[in-house]
């Protein structure tokens, strides 16, 4: 069935043109102005000064710790923002699939690791594709003797060899071994099977949840540690630098201090992946942040602070009732998993000024395409007004966009990036 | 910042490989197939059979019931699917934002009801630059004098005029005017107004909740019904025939049997708008669809049924202790909003046969990249194993995905449908 653009008809070869953006044919420095209402809203907007800050803020982290910096970037999935975080001082992207680390690597990107298991024929095709250039440091993580025996199986047959690291986990939690044995099983496997190198050790404290989560956390990452030092003592790794890999975005100070307790220093190249950081929200990762900065540490020598980089721009659409707005932003826009979007700003086209959002407008609910905020009774808003809202859980808002405005303190658009999710 | 692929690489010229799919170079009949691995996991799956059984149900109960049928296009926002639901008898395709409009548009749909609020400049635009088009037939909904007047601004300055509806919604719910007074006001206002052609009336019953639903639903189908019988005989419709459009996916055997008891009847076009029931579920919409039918009336003359038509197709990532799989599924992949996703088949490369997946075995918690199931203890799955799942709120599984997969029963990809999203 043929799903191009009309044949017959006026608008024949015009550019299709994506969610929250304006007319395509002026896609990078475009000068639209969004107080002018140029691009289509609901928009993902990105401020550009603010991401710089966070970009700068965790790479000083990371260089303060004396730990290598891997940002996850599976929360944006924009190729733009990982050239950004190598050019500021990234060791690596991280990624969490087949297709995430093939897009990446399309896009320029040298040095993956993928903190997750490599399953599935095709997905490791794409994998042997992107080892033809001889230019691409790759690694993936190991749990099982059934995926060892399967990547064995389609590298042999590449004539390629794949760097691993030993992915070790909490009993309760996620992927991972959940001992030292099953840990030494598994190097003793990797070691006798020619097309894997044993690399490093992966792991991931997010899955640890709780009142005591913080107790926990250390003493696993206290076990982590341990093992790392017993594993390379027993001589498994394939490489002089063994790499000791953690950190999601709220513990990252933990296992910075953690990786680099390691007896055998020497060998290991500590390396942090927070991913959240670069857009931030005022959620979940803010009040994460807030407890990081609690704990004290090093974040406190770190200079400046991360701010919540993204907002959704959308229109009032309808105030059917006094103290009721409804907003054209939905769950096809902003995450909702993690609390729902909290009002920014506000402007009213023609206006002067941009200005906060009262600060007594909720959004109580949400639909696929419609948010539901409640104001004052005597609310001055109208239809056509537009309020930006902050979130919490950026991943699952930039997962609904393409496109994305980089937008200046003017609301201008000064570039619009594209996402690969 | 150049984000283009590789220039000095072997990759080079490689097309990009979108998720859950194959080697893009053939994207159309491309014999992959899914047992082979030939699509990489995890990816969105529409069984060709299953989907044509629910496009042909519903037209069947839209013909059954005299209506006709506006399918909500947002649901999947496939022109593929939207053409083939024309082709099928639909009336036209109902959408939510100007942005779906110009998608389903470009790509050869003619007829289109916006059922919301049309709001800002460059949305206006989209619509405006959509009009150009003599053989486009538009209609958008309006409930406030504000949007009345913004509309007529922009459209007065383009020399175009524009269709709508006036939204009439319930007190508590979401857009639309509250009572007979406010739409009254609003039909003498879009009178006045020459850019505004008023042909219709529109509702959306589905934001009515509780144990009383189905009371309340009735009772307020009754109120639209005698709104319209009064706006009829007060002369305000510009055009002979006038529209007459509700439903959500949940109740529109009700709106159905309400729209054809216009005392008026000759001047109304009766047009429900249900759009989940393309792809339909194995959650929410199953359990509305079973109280349609338990409802009873027309629907139990429709021959056949609705059936879930999408899967999401994983791999086995991990199995880290007795009686847990980690899947390479999460919140990417598939909703999560309306109920975990539920294992369907199952499947071991090389092995001979799909078979349905054990019904112990269930999806307990979802992370961003992961799914967390649990089995019995004994249970022989492995790393590497397939398994698919069918979902609940299809809408929020399809805006994962920008490719999807359209596969014949012996699981051969037979076309790759694109999503504007």
């Amino acid at each position: 069935m043929n799903t191009e653009p009309l044949k017959n008809s006026p608008i024949r070869n015009k550019v299709f043109i994506d969610k929250g953006v304006g007319d395509h044919k002026r896609l990078s420095d475009t000068g639209w102005n969004m107080l002018n209402e140029e691009i289509g809203l609901p928009a993902a907007v990105i401020y550009q000064e603010k991401i710089e800050q966070n970009l700068r803020w965790m790479q000083s982290f990371a260089d303060l710790s004396q730990v290598l910096l891997a940002p996850h970037g599976k929360t944006t999935m924009t190729p733009y923002f990982f050239k950004q975080q190598i050019a500021a001082g990234a060791w690596a992207i991280t990624l969490a699939s087949a297709h995430q680390v093939n897009a990446a690597h399309q896009h320029g990107i040298q040095r993956i690791i993928m903190a997750n298991q490599l399953v599935g024929k095709f997905n490791m095709q794409l994998i042997s594709n992107a080892l033809v250039d001889p230019a691409f440091e790759f690694y993936c993580v190991v749990d099982s003797l059934d995926n060892i025996r399967q990547l064995d199986d389609y590298f042999t047959g590449q004539g390629q060899s794949l760097n691993v690291l030993i992915e070790v986990g909490v009993e309760g939690g996620r992927c991972g071994v959940r001992n030292a044995n099953q840990a030494k099983e598994l190097a003793l496997a990797i070691k006798q099977t020619p097309a894997l190198n044993l690399v490093g050790i992966e792991f991931y404290e997010g899955v640890i949840h709780g009142d005591d989560a913080e107790t926990k956390i250390e003493e696993f990452l206290l076990s982590v540690v341990r093992l790392t030092e017993q594993l390379i003592t027993s001589d498994v790794f394939e490489n002089k630098q063994v790499l000791l890999t953690g950190a999601g975005s709220a513990w990252y100070d933990l296992v910075a201090n953690a990786l680099t307790q390691v007896d055998v220093n020497a060998r290991i190249l500590p390396i942090i992946r927070p991913g959240c950081y670069l857009i931030h929200d005022n959620g979940i990762y803010e009040d994460a942040q807030n407890e990081v900065l609690e704990r004290g540490g090093l974040v406190c020598d770190v200079v400046g602070e991360l701010v919540s980089s993204l907002e959704i721009w959308a229109y009032v659409l309808s105030i059917p009732e006094p103290g009721k707005a409804i907003i054209g932003m939905g769950k096809r826009d902003v995450a909702f998993d993690a609390g729902l979007p909290q009002p920014s700003l506000y402007y009213r086209p023609q206006s002067e000024d941009v200005v906060s959002a009262d600060s007594r407008w909720r959004v109580r609910d949400i639909m696929d395409q419609h948010s539901f905020m409640t104001t004052p009774l005597d609310c001055s808003l109208k239809v056509g007004d537009m309020v930006s809202f902050s979130t919490s859980h950026p991943c699952l808002t930039m997962d609904k966009w393409r496109k994305v405005c980089m937008m200046d303190q003017q609301f201008t658009v000064r570039d619009v990036v594209d996402t690969y999710f």
